[in-house]
């Protein structure tokens, strides 16, 4: 597929914007400072709006805390998390800008098999402007890539590919895992680096980690909300696991296509398993529900946009949910909340038409 | 997943089988003589039956030509290709044993990047013998894999996996590519090592190559016909394919696993694309009805072996694709021949009960 490839990679600088959740950790900009330095950095402060975060000269940057949001928001303010990294949603909601990349002050640029650091959002934009194969698995994995193809017995009809609108990559050294596998493996450590990228079928669900995300705003920037964690509410550690799936279902809907695999970063710090189990306990048997609403979920024709395929899904989690926890029924007043918030600060745009009914 | 881990791989010797469809290539045997010594052959010789294979001394082996598998399925060996290697199912009906690993004469064995020689048969074991996830994509591939687990957000209530019934190993040096393909890209190389085994999930049609593949015969062997290609057949190419699409969708229904990734094999000659073109074109076109038809194949819930599920499935074929051409009719009635062959040669056995309604 040689028409598809993209190389040279373009930098997309003014087209993409880096938001991170604040910044604890002082080195993490200067060690992404040769890849992040072109970009527009949006951070989103999640916790007490006096403190003061640092950032090193040379970046393009601009910072929204808690008291910003209310500003900007108003009462819609509401739907934007407090006190946990869920809120980095705000950044997607005020950039401008076709693609977001995301990613936590604890991940570190990985280096891939022969030393070489990586350029994880190079990958990021290579995945997102190569289209994804939703429709049927390719067992040579992404055939856009330089040195792939479609395999014998692909058809060829489905060889065009879809829209590709969410990137996901994953993480060496300390691995993405709930806090029962962090209490029961302490010491294991992601060192295998899978030099993949694949589409996730259509019509599959998986776990999508907001660690490092890459996304095409235009085309998906609605159903990426974090939803409600932290400070008041029952649960947390399951924004990006929400966004994720309620994400999938309208891509599948729309016709959009998902990947992940490469690019990795370093994810140097393991948080506190305790803390962990406390904030995802109820999350942990909740979403034994969830799933299967999530896989059962259908969509009417008529909703074309993302932001008619959310209200609808919305309503569903009411409808669905409501009975679990008084807690998604607030959840879903949020989603609303969300949506009427980000067509106010979108009037014109996000209004993605969908390729396929 | 420490208790699903295989450590050291169990050998099998004496439950799994190994078959090869001809063998033209002397140095073939001498290559995985270290690996595959320990195992019964079983040799299926596709064209001339008084064209003498050599096997090497010291290899266990049955051979099966033309002759033999007319004079031991009688007028039933109409449904067995005859000049194509599709004829490595009658391999499958014959084995006694719990597991089939097949493997074609141009395969030899690949190094991985450590430059050590790669056991492709003790790591489809591990592949079989541990757990599938088809419900629900975990994004660190096989979380039975030692230094891998299920990341957060997947749900705790699959995490038992289901049987897995197939492994699909992948090919180094020459790609699997369809004749299209292999015009426009004739050098194209796989040299990508991707260290990965991953379940196709729940409801994902794949192109399964018949190169480099492991099944458990007792759960999946009838549904792993290889259909009528080669001579006096409008098609050839499609074998594999087609005993993939089959076998996928009674998976899907009676609850087990399929994996892809993991081992690699050295393909080592691309075969002739002018005459590949020529045994291709039809179900080039062809398959553009046929991924829709295995798409919508829904097989009723009162079909609990894989047996009740062929049965139903050649009804369907005839039904549905009967209209295309009529070699899809007489595909459908050669579906049956082989179940009635298959019970015969194997009168208690491959009664698999089915893991879920």
């Amino acid at each position: 597929m040689a028409d598809s490839k993209v190389s040279p990679v373009p930098l997309l600088k003014d087209e993409l914007d880096i938001v991170i959740p604040t910044i604890r950790n002082l080195d993490f900009l200067e060690m992404w400072r040769p890849f992040f330095q072109p970009y527009h950095l949006i951070i989103v402060q999640d916790g007490d709006p006096s403190k003061v975060i640092n950032v090193p000269e040379g970046f393009d940057y601009e910072l929204y805390n808690r008291n910003d949001i209310n500003r900007i928001l108003g009462p819609k303010a509401s739907c934007i998390s407090f006190k946990d990294s869920a809120c980095r949603c705000f950044g997607y909601m005020v950039s401008k800008k076709k693609y977001i990349y995301t990613i936590d002050d604890d991940c570190f640029v990985a280096k891939d098999p022969s030393g070489k650091n990586i350029n994880a959002l190079e990958q990021h934009i290579k995945n997102l402007l190569t289209p994804a194969t939703p429709h049927f698995f390719n067992t040579l994995y992404d055939p856009y890539r330089e040195g792939a193809d479609f395999v014998r017995g692909y058809p060829f009809s489905l060889r065009e590919g879809v829209p590709t609108a969410v990137s996901h990559g994953l993480w060496l050294n300390i691995p993405d895992y709930d806090a029962p596998t962090q209490l029961v493996k302490p010491l294991e450590r992601n060192t295998r680096y899978v030099d993949a990228v694949l589409t996730i079928p259509k019509s599959t669900l998986f776990p999508m980690c907001g660690m490092n995300l890459a996304f095409d705003r235009e085309l998906i920037g609605p159903a990426m909300y974090f939803g409600l964690m932290g400070d008041g509410q029952p649960i947390g550690r399951y924004d990006d696991m929400w966004a994720g799936w309620c994400m999938k279902v309208i891509c599948d809907h729309l016709g959009f296509g998902v990947k992940t695999g490469l690019p990795y970063i370093w994810h140097s710090k393991a948080s506190n398993p305790f803390v962990n189990l406390k904030k995802e306990y109820k999350g942990i048997y909740w979403q034994e529900e969830l799933i299967p609403f999530f896989q059962a979920v259908k969509l009417p024709a008529e909703c074309t946009t993302v932001q008619e395929c959310y209200i609808e899904l919305s309503k569903q989690v009411k409808a669905k949910l409501g009975g679990i926890d008084e807690y998604f029924d607030k959840l879903a007043d949020a989603m609303v909340t969300w949506i009427e918030a980000w067509d106010e600060l979108n009037p014109s745009g996000s209004k993605a038409a969908s390729q396929s009914a």
